[in-house]
């Protein structure tokens, strides 16, 4: 059964996603009695959490105060790609006050990486984001102990089975921390300043370096029991089709995925099939000879040297298909047909009200959507599929800190 | 959030689900205070839901009366199948006190069956089985829309659609009512008195006339935005399959289900490939050959007389199968290889920790089991699947009425 969260909870909720409310607003929209809500606004104010914040214009009768949260509060929000660190440290009201992001390989292992992250955090204090941090949250790229605050088996990440990262986070930085997988953080994101404003049940997919989904179920992250609910990625769509780095073969990430199109596109442009992918990809390897006949200008030529590796991309695929060439727009449907076959499926089970879209494979855009809607529509029950939108993301890689600045922050209020 | 449940639910839901228990018991087991409990135990007996039931063996101290919930308590639990109506009258132990079950075809209609329902439930009056019902529930093979307490679009339920079954039930017999999906209730059902006991996160797979699957995540039935959460009879799993009743091609319940089985069943007797079913064919059509012979006994001989209508079931191919008829173990195995290539994409993606298997063709037992078990665990994420029982339903045909009678009292201890 759910009930009403604490009194506090909720006033701490309705400052960070409103700003600054009245005291007599605060008190009609959380139905909670004058004295009572005076007793909460005096505790939050003691504990430091809010802070008056000037008069509210008159509503016909006393004027009354606003409140706010204390603008001294600070969350730090980290995304841990498999390839990247994106980190926002941010103000109660979740806006960012400092922005890094950089390259990493998270196979670089979970000590590297989280000294990176903590000397990131260090350089935001030294840069003056904040004094001291009320709570931090983190999303990884693999599965998660969301109860223990360790990844478990994740299988892109060696070394970081159960490694304590909530606890080390805690510890250095003085306050509580919150691990969450990457995709689920993303799903939370999206719902908190996206196109998944307060929808209680919807799917996030996010399709980049891999294919994962965020389950949002009754208005909170369904994570499953081992906490791998959502991993999608190794669903077998074609019993015949290429093998996956998971060993199986055919899964849908193998099909369709950053790497997966990047592979495609490259035969694409060898063979000649595709034009536009074709001379995309003799102007990189033009670039790419002039670079290296650079560095080795003044030596003997060299016919030996091997040909620069260059890579054809998602977004060259995209550029291609709004250029109009055959090849990139049926790549892209393929894939769209892809996923949209296994969303279909997941449709018929957990009748859903929204699909959102994201992750890098998102700049696809309307062609990729569009496939994916029609088989979606076509395929799935018409009383699961009467009226659901399927839609991009509107925050895109912001979607991951948001997340992880929300768990931040609900970790700091339910802790208050 | 989800927080403990009022205390008098706590404590009918106890005496339910364990029997007559000591007043000390109570209060150690809900960890209420004395004053607490003793004023809970006051009220529920002012209201006739419990009473007392002798003293409880002394702990050392002071006897305690042992209460229990009152033994006038009824609930009505009503499930409707597709061709059936199944009652139990229950005590309030869910102890099944009268017992009807009937022929009855859903699409004749809800006014026709309905009344029926009510006639048998009159009946049970009649027969001493209850003065007065406290609740009822019943299960419908459709979607349902749990809140409004009506079925929703439920594609073989003509003439159902919106029907207000709660609210004429509710009248009929002066109680609360409570309607859901035919297979929600199984995995309630299963979940209160068998194999997924106290099992907070598990599928239940109906495999019978359709195919359906009852979602239990964090301890509560999922129903899905409308109410069609679970509905994978309808989900594609052969572009190139048969034609399904809903209209598209190669659907789950298309390949396997009762119906699909039985006309696989059948054309493998016809042809002579299974032996064991070409030999129960002939016997059957023997034996209907000499009824009709007998029925037209004395009228002239009838040459063109057309040959009767004989079926084989999935109940000749389970014992076809334990004789070791090759044909009767490769469709079952290939019927449980359709339905272990959707579960495994549903546990990739809903992390459940238990997959149970009901309905009609529970009865395939284990050549089905093993052969879904094994796509299951190939299939899937080994983090998903490492500790995943893929098992039998324990209560087969008394799961839907169990799961009623669970929801009907859950119904009358929130409104006491």
């Amino acid at each position: 059964m759910h009930v009403a969260d604490a009194p506090h909870l909720r006033v701490l909720r309705l400052l960070r996603d409103e700003g600054p409310v009245s005291r007599a607003e605060l008190g009609d929209r959380l139905e909670l009695t004058r004295p009572r809500l005076l007793a909460e606004v005096e505790r939050l104010v003691a504990a430091g959490l809010i802070a008056e914040a000037g008069m509210a214009a008159s509503r016909g009768g006393r004027r009354s105060t606003l409140v706010e949260l204390h603008p001294r509060l600070r969350f730090a929000a980290v995304d841990l790609g498999a390839s990247s660190i994106d980190i926002e440290v941010t103000n109660g009201r979740l806006e960012p006050v400092a922005t890094y992001r950089e390259p990493a390989d998270i196979r670089s292992g979970p000590r590297h990486i989280l000294q990176r992250v903590n000397e990131l955090l260090h350089k935001a204090r030294t840069d003056g984001a904040f004094d001291r941090l009320d709570a931090v949250g983190i999303g990884v790229p693999g599965p998660v102990s969301y109860r223990d605050g360790v990844p478990v088996s994740p299988p892109i990440m060696p070394g970081w089975d159960r490694y304590p990262v909530r606890e080390l986070l805690a510890r250095e930085h003085g306050c509580p921390a919150v691990v969450d997988n990457d995709v689920n953080i993303m799903a939370i994101g999206e719902r908190h300043g996206g196109v998944a404003h307060s929808v209680d049940d919807f799917l996030f997919v996010k399709i980049g370096t891999g294919i994962g989904c965020g389950i949002h179920l009754g208005g909170a992250v369904y994570r499953g029991v081992d906490g791998c609910a959502g991993d999608i990625g190794h669903i077998q769509v074609d019993p015949n089709g290429p093998v996956c780095s998971c060993g199986n073969a055919g899964c849908l990430e193998a099909l369709f995925s950053g790497s997966a199109l990047a592979r495609e596109a490259l035969a694409a442009a060898r063979s000649g099939e595709s034009p536009a992918l074709a001379e995309r990809l003799a102007a990189y390897q033009a670039a790419a000879n002039q670079a290296a006949a650079e560095n080795s200008a003044g030596g003997e030529p060299d016919d030996d040297r091997p040909e620069p590796v260059v890579a054809i991309t998602a977004r060259d695929v995209a550029d291609g298909a709004a250029e109009g060439d055959v090849t990139c727009i049926r790549l892209i449907r393929e894939g769209g047909r892809r996923v949209g076959g296994v969303l279909a499926t997941l449709v018929s089970f957990s009748n859903p009200s929204m699909i959102v879209i994201g992750g890098g494979l998102a700049l696809l855009g309307h062609v990729l959507l569009a496939e994916i809607r029609s088989v979606v529509y076509r395929r799935s029950l018409p009383l699961a599929t009467g009226n659901l939108p399927v839609v991009l993301s509107e925050l895109g890689s912001r979607a991951g800190v948001t997340g992880a600045a929300v768990l931040a922050s609900d970790t700091a209020f339910e802790q208050a």
